[in-house]
């Protein structure tokens, strides 16, 4: 039985609609992955950032803010996981690697993101004062002769943008 | 014996020239640290970039660009400073420290110098394709609400750039 030219129509449409769902799927459970370790910051009195770093369909780095604990202005999740990353992959090039972060990355690791040529970033919440993806600096995406790293912004985006929001206000609380 | 009016400005131009001429000596003499460290990174086969770190008159820490040596992307001279001088102050924030670089910062030190609150940084080439000082990026100079970092290139500069043009043209040679 042959397909009318509507019943194709609607066929592709349809498999358009599964691939968006499969893939806002994925997204979201990397996400999810990522605010799991913004939690273990929140649980060590850390502002609550965390990030995964994917690769081949798997989570080869995981890591949260560690500002305060290690005493290190360049301890953010981002940093730590590219880190933790080019050690198990043992170079410093991440082509292909897809990272996952709660909230927008600052210059210094959309930098960093960009110079380990990191393919794609998906972040939660967007972050006004400081965030390098469009909020305050441009530095992602990012189009360089051997690297090009694309950005997609506010998955999860209100769960992330929560977690940081308590946090200083538990904060303000203490006071 | 009253000095004329005459005098009184010759003396403060003489005294204003002496400043500067002492602020330029001591300077030169720091980024000639950094290009010291910068001819370590060539020796290991790295592009010439160093780095030192200066707090109360004293060279808190030095580094050099070690990416490749360590397969690390985040491995740049600025960085790898600012985690010694962290871990030697025992704190992330770098208040009243100085930077020199033989080269301008990319967006990720650029970052990194102003998460960790550095004064000043001094910086020798400029960096036409990644520079966050101006070049590409304007990370610094930045002006947050409890940090402020200033910012002077051409320190040194043909020094500095001779270092890494030589590089790439050995780098071209071997080919």
């Amino acid at each position: 039985m042959k397909m009318t030219s509507e019943q194709k129509k609607l066929a592709k449409a349809k498999a358009l609609e599964e691939a968006r769902v499969t893939e806002e799927r994925r997204v979201k459970k990397y996400m999810r992955a990522a605010i799991k370790q913004a939690l273990v910051a929140q649980k060590n009195g850390e502002v609550p950032i965390g990030a995964v770093i994917v690769m081949d369909g798997k989570i080869i780095a995981r890591a949260h803010n560690e500002r305060e604990t290690k005493r290190l202005a360049t301890a953010h999740a981002e940093i730590l996981a590219i880190n933790k990353a080019c050690k198990k992959v043992g170079d410093w090039r991440l082509n292909g690697a897809e990272l996952f972060v709660t909230l927008e990355p600052c210059a210094m690791c959309a930098g960093a993101i960009a110079n380990a040529r990191v393919s794609r970033v998906y972040y939660g919440a967007p972050e006004k004062k400081g965030g390098a993806c469009g909020s305050v600096h441009s530095v992602l995406p990012h189009s360089g002769l051997n690297s090009k790293t694309e950005v997609f912004g506010g998955i999860e985006e209100e769960k992330c943008l929560s977690l940081i929001k308590n946090f200083f206000e538990d904060k303000r609380k203490k006071v």
